[in-house]
């Protein structure tokens, strides 16, 4: 199976890359720009900055001298030549294969003949190996290297790179197993990776490795920092804390370890806790884009509602992150509001990340940008995570290659099979081949979503009775199939014998825009109003509004439908909207900076009564879905924007 | 002059720590807790974490072995002697002579025949001297010496530690002359240091070394880092920028310092800078109690209006520094609302920092307190900036030493001269001696400041015709003098003369509450309330609440005065106050985490409707001054409370 995550049981099954193919639409763009963009992109860039050559030079024997980046660079090689290998394996590009026996040739030749492979250690003039298990990423990288050996021998059957991973994967087991060293790593990831490993191979030390390292987590075995030992999840073990806390990508990939492991033997208490956790992450953690990690400082969650619009820091990879895990959970349970979440979080975080060109990223995703900012120097890596503009690499680069792999395997998360049927979870145009009950099953998916929500299915060839259940998502009150109302926020079903050609229709009010409100307790964002529309949030960007209009300075007028606007020109198929919004201040003097974020001349900004919420000008704000934002250069932009309500909400 | 700051022009001069005695009140008692508790704590602490060693083993020829604390420790030891010089000027108290005496006996050990002094730099097994001015502080270190020394100098005449400072200070004019290294230390302090010394030498070139460092900030001498050159202000000329920006104390330290070089070299156009940098930075970037630095992260000022009140950092040692810019500006100027900001920030962040007794701190002092959080382990510095609770001491501990400094010198700022009259700033109960015009004032000030609002000013003598000028705050709408009505947020002014027991009586009106609303702009709390009477701003904090009454889901009916409440004895002399609300959310179930933070279950936090502001039970939320907040244990808090307005406040 050509797929990234193959439990052993579960409720549902997923599909190979090789049975799903997306052939057009949204998902189909992004992986194009990926295979002709991003991928040869992050491949520029890892050589460009030196992080192949630290490979080529502990092969060489000449580190530690020349090593360059930070100390787990190795890793963006891995999870490039993962995103690679997915790639190769669902275009059959015969080029990228080789390049990716090139630097499975390189990565083999760096390891050490015990199976350890790490660039920043254990050489003269280096520290000892496992000596900074707070901050060395050691096992972080063995982690990466397995995934992306893992996704080779899926693709390709055995290989250079699945040797080099057995290699460290039993040196890991040797070294960290049950009478080892009793340590986890500063960073999870190898969990996941461990748990897959067993799945490809069937050794179950790999398992019983990636168990122990689950249990270990939250014992206190790593150093207390000023961030805590939150921060790497060390405070608190797995099975007994309450929600997702600290640096939010460890957090997140720790927990699709502890589902791999749970599911893998059977541990159905483990899988409730992170379940249990999830569901208060994203009840008082998640910003309304599935971004996760409320805190620039630490690259953390926050407590409980506290998700500010402006810090927001939604890393990039912890939407990678959030996307494996509720795909992981989906295949653990069946449930539709995980597959919601994913879709989410796909299309407003990891494909809010990459420039139309494919060749810059956001790493942090806030949902308000308050001054337009400076453009990154597009030569060199910015030594910045939080900017307002998208750009090329990071002296910090995980982000790049993490959505590079993860489009690469789109195409796996779009349908599954039980024993009785086919689960359609994502909407794309392209085709499903799948065995239902021993049978074949092929169905073509035509659609314009998110743009416009028809979604038509039809029978490829003539099948027995197969059950087809279709995810209606929970924004979509209304969904209609085939001229029947269907419930959203779960699956609609389908049962009957298809005939070739037989054709079903779902019609999901993917055009409507909808005004969405915080929860109270959500603090930073309390009076605001945000747009969506399908699965897409909407933002306003500055650069849109008429002169002498300020983000800061408008009402949104709730009482009035969001119109399907002028089309800011972001693409061929983008859908723009307009909202009524009324001026709330204005006509001081210039201000001090000028510009957007003026200042007028108010010597002290609390007063003895409230601001004006209504009055002033009537204004047409453009919306722009908010993948699409910062690209047409430096601008203000806000999610979330002050609401004029009317007298009848005022009391609901 | 026994005074830390002493220009040789300008509107106002300032009075002596030996002229004006604070005797009873508020601010007494806190000079009290600093003579008794603040000062000894931090002297067994600098003892304790080896800072003070650090000097004897630099004496001794035995670093860098052993040595102890951040780059920065020796600086706290000089902060510390300077709030001891200051302290023993104030009280005549022989005993802390004798220790300001030993430590100065141990700088001026440490101190290296050409001038250097620091311990972390410049020795065998060390970096080289000034090969980090990014971070290696040793500039910075200079700056305390020099106001320790300068404090030491008008108390006590040339010492020791004159002579350490003079020699330090004459080789950073060699180190970083006009023919010197064209560089800057990456945290100012320094310059206002020099110029001070200038002042009390009479030295010219500590003056022009002073100008030398403000000219040279922010033409990029410094690296770039990830926080950007803009953390330690070398991104943009002091005179060019529009807005205080970057580390909070960095930008204001270094504002003091433009100020003293202006004020000394009649350059009013590098004081209209400063002048306009902070009226923007009042405007957009300060918190309601005074605080400045918007974000834990850098420990960095915001952009205009990004005020979260979670996650406000708001340093102790900002406020300090602001208080210290404020005082300078108000000398050059004579302009009541640098009194206004200074006296905000004093009680409301600054008096906030210590506990009750002395032997804890805030470093950090936000604006709600989302959860209780942990007690800090009272007998081991915190390696955190931001808690719950207050910490003995820090891994980096600036705070401490700075808030002793300050409460040593409040006398010093209480009142000022001009040619023709007296000025009082501030409030407090104690004695005035001033020369105006050659003849001596001498007046006794009776207050319940700021508990109460009734201040007595009584003649202690006769004498000529004399102008007295009375600060009434900003907030004192309704202040009556005498009888008479007075506008706010000026100087009212009294002419003639006084005989012996002439008293005059100024009634502020303190003890009404009063609701606040922020400017719109100010996103992170919009529709709330906050409740401020006189200059103390107030918080309303989780264990006074009712059962079953949460923090996150109360709306204050603002259509309700505030009463004087049941007072959560925080001391005789306090006075609380009471606000009504309705509970707006609650009788779900408990929630995954419990108690005063709990999430219902709420699937996701975005609806389609807004959330209810209104409905539910009344209830009495007790409010409690903000600078008391934590000294109950852990607590959830709040200053900005959402509220329930009036459909005539709405419609405002």
């Amino acid at each position: 199976m050509i797929a990234p995550v193959v439990p052993s049981s579960g409720t549902l099954r997923p599909l190979g890359l090789d049975r799903v193919r997306v052939t057009g639409g949204f998902w189909a763009e992004l992986q194009a720009r990926n295979a002709e963009a991003m991928i040869p992109h992050g491949h520029e860039w890892v050589e460009r900055v030196g992080w192949v050559d630290n490979l080529r030079r502990a092969a060489a024997g000449r580190l530690p001298d020349g090593r360059r980046g930070p100390v787990f660079a190795d890793s963006d090689v891995y999870k490039l030549v993962e995103a690679m290998a997915w790639e190769a394996a669902r275009t059959g590009d015969g080029a990228l294969d080789s390049t990716v026996d090139d630097l499975a040739t390189v990565i083999a030749a760096a390891q050490e003949p015990d199976g350890y492979l790490h660039t920043g250690f254990g050489r003269a003039g280096q520290a000892p190996r496992y000596s900074d298990l707070e901050w060395g990423h050691e096992l972080y990288c063995y982690g990466h290297l397995i995934q992306a050996a893992v996704a080779r021998l899926r693709a390709h059957g055995e290989q250079t790179l699945t040797e080099v991973a057995i290699r460290a994967a039993d040196h890991v087991c040797r070294e960290f197993g049950p009478s080892g060293r009793v340590a986890v790593c500063g960073h999870p990831e190898i969990e996941m990776a461990l748990v897959e490993l067993y799945r490809a191979t069937g050794e179950r030390r790999y398992l019983d490795q990636a168990r122990l390292f689950v249990d270990r987590r939250g014992q206190g075995t790593l150093a207390d920092i000023p961030f805590g030992r939150s921060y790497y999840q060390d405070d608190v073990p797995v099975r007994t804390r309450d929600a997702f806390a600290g640096h939010a990508v460890r957090a997140l990939y720790l927990a699709c370890g502890a589902v791999d492991v749970a599911v893998e033997t059977g541990d159905d208490k483990l899988l409730d806790a992170v379940t249990r956790q999830w569901e208060r992450t994203v009840a008082a953690r998640t910003y309304l884009t599935g971004g996760m990690g409320a805190r620039g400082e630490g690259e953390a969650f926050g407590e409980d509602h506290e998700l500010p619009p402006d810090g927001a820091y939604a890393e990039t990879c912890a939407g990678v992150a959030s996307t494996m895990l509720s795909w992981r959970l989906l295949l653990a349970t069946g449930e539709a509001r995980f597959a919601d979440l994913a879709e989410r979080t796909l299309f407003n975080v990891v494909a809010a990340s990459p420039a139309l060109d494919g060749r810059a990223f956001f790493y942090a995703n806030a949902l308000q940008q308050r001054v337009p900012g400076q453009p990154p120097d597009p030569h060199r890596p910015s030594p910045r995570a939080v900017s307002s503009l998208r750009a090329p690499w990071f002296d910090v680069s995980c982000c790049p290659t993490n959505v590079a792999r993860t489009v690469a395997t789109l195409g796996g998360i779009v349908a599954t099979v039980d024993d009785g049927g086919l689960q359609l979870h994502q909407y794309a145009t392209g085709t499903v081949a799948a065995e239902v009950g021993g049978r074949p099953v092929a169905l073509r998916v035509e659609t314009g979503y998110p743009w416009d929500g028809t979604v038509r299915i039809t029978a490829e060839h003539d099948t027995g009775p197969v059950r087809l259940r279709l995810r209606v998502p929970s924004w979509a009150s209304g969904a209609v199939l085939d001229g029947v109302a269907v419930p959203p926020a779960a699956y609609t079903t389908v049962e009957g014998d298809w005939r070739a050609g037989d054709e079903i229709r779902l019609e999901l009010p993917a055009s409507r825009p909808r005004f969405t409100y915080p929860d109270p307790r959500v603090d930073a964002v309390r009076a605001c109003v945000a747009v969506e529309r399908g699965p897409l949030v909407y933002c306003a960007e500055a650069v849109d509004l008429p002169p002498g209009a300020s983000l800061d300075a408008i009402a949104v007028d709730t009482a009035v439908v969001p119109t399907r606007g002028p089309d800011p020109t972001l693409g061929p198929d983008t859908v723009g909207l307009t909202v009524r919004a009324r001026v709330t201040m204005g006509g001081g003097p210039e201000g001090l900076g000028g510009g957007e974020n003026r200042v007028d001349a108010v010597a002290w900004p609390y007063r003895s009564r409230p601001g004006p919420t209504a009055g002033g000008a009537e204004v047409a704000v453009p919306m722009v879905p908010y993948h699409l934002r910062a690209n047409r250069g430096p601008t203000a932009m806000r999610v979330w924007i002050p609401a004029r309500h009317s007298q009848h909400e005022e009391r609901a």
